[in-house]
C-alpha cells in the first residue's frame, strides 16, 4: 500500500476517483463525434468513454492520487469497452496515478489465481521450442498510415514486463469479494506480495441492504466484523513502511459507526471507501478512518466528480474543468477533517 | 431456467463443461501452431483457447447441454482473452449449447445494472440525431481478403438484438456474489425476468476453506442456509414451467449434507453444483439435490472433460476425442443415481 500512500501525501488528497462512465454520463459532444466516425456502435461508445476518461485524467493527475474504474461500466460495452478500460489504465498509470481496479472479483483456489493474473500479475507465454515461432516484434502502439484521426490505429494489448511475460490488464490494486473464504483470497495476497500491488477486499459496503448479510451476527459478532479480522489477518505479512498492510478493507462512508469499530480492531488496514457524496456519506462520516498522521484510507466519489459537469452554470465541453473544480472541493472538504501532514 | 431444463431432457445429461482453459491445460500443437503465426504473445495463446474451445463444443454438443466459461481464464489473457471469451460464448450458442458464464459478478445496485446489461441484457447505443452519423452497416463478421487462415479476419464484437441495441457478451445465465445484498441482485434478477436468462448465485461453494463464513451460524442456522433462504425469495416471480425459478444457487458437490439441507429448503431454486470428480464429489454425492424426475440441478466438470485428453492412452491432437468420451462416461456415472426421465 505504500506506493498509494505515498501518492496521497504528494498530492495531500486521500481521494480516488471512480471512473464509472455509465453512458449518460459521458459528455454527449464526445459520443456524439464517435457516432459520426464509427455508427452507433459499442465500438464508438466505448471510443467516447476513453475520451472521457482521458479527458479526466489529464485534468485530476495533479490533485488526486488514483483513479478507480469499475470493470462493470466497461463490460456493459463489451469487448470494446474493455479496451476502454485497458487504456485507461494505461493512461492513468503514465500519468502517475494509482490504479484500482474496481472488479469485486472472487472464486476458489485455482480460478482466483487467474483473476490475480489478469489484474496483479503476469502470465508467460513461451512456446515449447522445438517448433519455429513468428519473429516479428510485439509492438505495444503501432500506429496506422493517416494519424490525423484514430480510426487507423493499431495497438497491441498486455504490457510486456519481461521477454515472455504479460501484464494482462497492469493495475495496482483490486477490489475482491472474499465469501469463498481464505483460499480464495491467497492468490491475491501472494500477487499482492510478489508484484508490489494491493487488494481491497469488501467488509461493510455502503448500498443500502448490505446488512442484510453483512450485519448478521454470529457468536455475537457481525458478519462484517469477522470478515473484517480476516481481512486484517491475511495481511499480516505484508505491511508496508507507513504501517499499513497491501491487503484492504471496502468501508462504506455510509455507516460511520461501523468505521469507527473496524478502524479500531483493524490498525494494519487501509480502507477503501465508497458512498461520500451522492450515496450521502460525509467528511465528518469517514473521519474516524484516519490515523494522526491524516492516514488509514482513500475516500471514493464517482459520479460527483466525472459528471460534475451536469451541475448548474457548467458545460459539458467543460466537463474535466468542472471535474477539477470538483474535486478539489472535495479535498477541502475532507481535509477540514482529516489533517494530513505533509 | 426453462430453456436450460428443456436442453437437460434432450440430452438427457444433467452435466454442464466448464471452459475453463489455464494455458497448460491447452493442447501444446495448438498453442505452437498460433506462436508459429503470431508469435509469443497474449494474441496468439488467446487464439489458441479459442480453437481449443471450439473442438470441444463441436464434440460435446450433442451429449452436452450446457458450458459453463469461466470468465478469469480468459481476463487472464488480457483483451485478446476477452475476445476469445466472446467467440466462445457465440459459437456454443451456435451450436445450440446454453452458457453460463461463471464470473461470480456482484456489486451496489447501480454498478450491477451494468454487469447485468454487459452479460444478460443489452446496451442501447443511440445518437441525439441532432449530428450525422456514420452511415457505414454494422457487420458483425466481416471477412477479410486472404481468408486462408483467420489472420485477417475482422470481427464486430457484441451482437446486434434490434436497431441500436447490443447484448456485449449473450450468454444465458451469469454466477452472482451476493454477499452486497439485495439491492446488489435485483438488477440481475430483473434481467432475468425480462430476457429469460438465468443467474445462480453462490450459496455454499466446493473449495476447502467455503466454511470460513458460509458456515458459521446466525441465530442458530448457518450463513450458507440464509443466503439459500434469500435467492429462493429472489426466484419467487419467475418460476418457469418445469417448478424452477430463474435464481439458481451454486451448491458444491463437496458438501452433500448442505445439498441435501439446502435441497429440502428450496424446493423452487435449481442447482448449479461444482466439485465433482477433480475436486472430489461422486454421483452419490449429489444425487440428492435431483427431483423425483431427475430434474433440479446441473453438475460442472471443468478439468475432468476439457483435460482429458493428457490421460493415459490419449492423445493431444484428439483432446475434443477424449472430451467426448469423458463426458460420456460422467453422464454415464450421473445417470446410476439420478433418474432423468425423458
Amino acid at each position: 500500500m505504500d506506493r498509494l500512500i505515498e501518492r496521497i501525501i504528494k498530492t495531500g488528497n486521500p481521494t480516488v476517483v471512480g471512473l464509472d462512465p455509465a453512458l449518460d454520463l459521458v459528455p454527449t459532444y464526445l459520443k456524439e463525434k464517435e457516432y459520426q466516425k464509427n455508427g452507433e456502435t459499442l465500438k464508438a461508445a466505448a471510443k467516447a468513454v476513453y475520451k472521457f476518461n482521458k479527458g479526466l485524467i489529464d485534468a485530476l493527475c495533479p490533485i488526486v492520487p488514483a483513479v478507480k474504474p469499475q470493470l462493470a461500466f466497461y463490460e456493459a460495452l463489451g469487448v470494446e469497452g474493455i479496451k476502454a478500460f485497458y487504456k485507461t489504465v494505461e493512461y492513468a498509470k503514465e500519468r502517475g496515478m494509482y490504479v484500482i481496479a474496481d472488479a469485486k472479483r472472487g472464486d476458489i483456489g485455482s480460478t482466483a489465481e487467474g483473476y490475480a493474473s489478469a489484474f496483479l500479475g503476469s502470465v508467460t507465454i513461451k512456446s515449447t521450442g522445438k517448433t519455429p515461432i513468428s519473429t516479428k516484434p510485439v509492438k505495444l502502439k503501432k500506429e496506422g498510415k493517416g494519424e490525423k484521426n484514430d480510426k487507423k490505429e493499431k495497438r497491441v494489448y498486455g504490457q510486456l514486463l519481461a521477454p515472455n511475460e504479460y501484464a494482462p490488464f497492469p493495475a495496482d490494486a483490486l477490489t475482491v469479494n472474499a465469501y469463498l473464504g481464505t483460499d480464495g483470497v491467497k492468490p491475491f495476497v501472494n500477487a499482492c506480495a510478489s508484484n508490489d500491488k494491493g487488494i481491497f477486499v469488501l467488509v461493510k459496503t455502503s448500498n443500502p441492504s448490505s446488512g442484510e448479510l453483512q450485519d448478521k451476527c454470529i457468536d455475537g459478532i457481525p458478519v462484517y466484523e469477522h470478515m473484517g479480522s480476516m481481512v486484517e489477518n491475511w495481511g499480516s505479512d505484508t505491511i508496508g513502511t507507513h504501517g499499513y498492510s497491501a491487503v484492504g478493507a471496502v468501508v462504506g462512508a455510509t455507516y460511520p459507526e461501523q468505521i469507527k469499530e473496524l478502524r479500531a480492531k483493524m490498525p494494519k488496514t487501509f480502507f477503501l471507501i465508497p458512498g461520500y457524496g451522492a450515496q450521502g456519506g460525509t467528511a465528518k462520516d469517514i473521519a474516524a478512518a484516519f490515523d494522526s498522521n491524516g492516514l488509514g484510507g482513500i475516500v471514493n466519489s464517482s459520479r460527483g466528480i466525472i459528471a460534475a459537469y451536469k451541475n448548474a452554470g457548467e458545460n459539458e465541453h467543460d466537463f474535466a474543468g468542472a471535474a477539477f473544480r470538483a474535486a478539489l472541493a472535495m479535498k477541502d472538504d475532507l481535509c477540514r477533517e482529516i489533517n494530513l501532514s505533509k
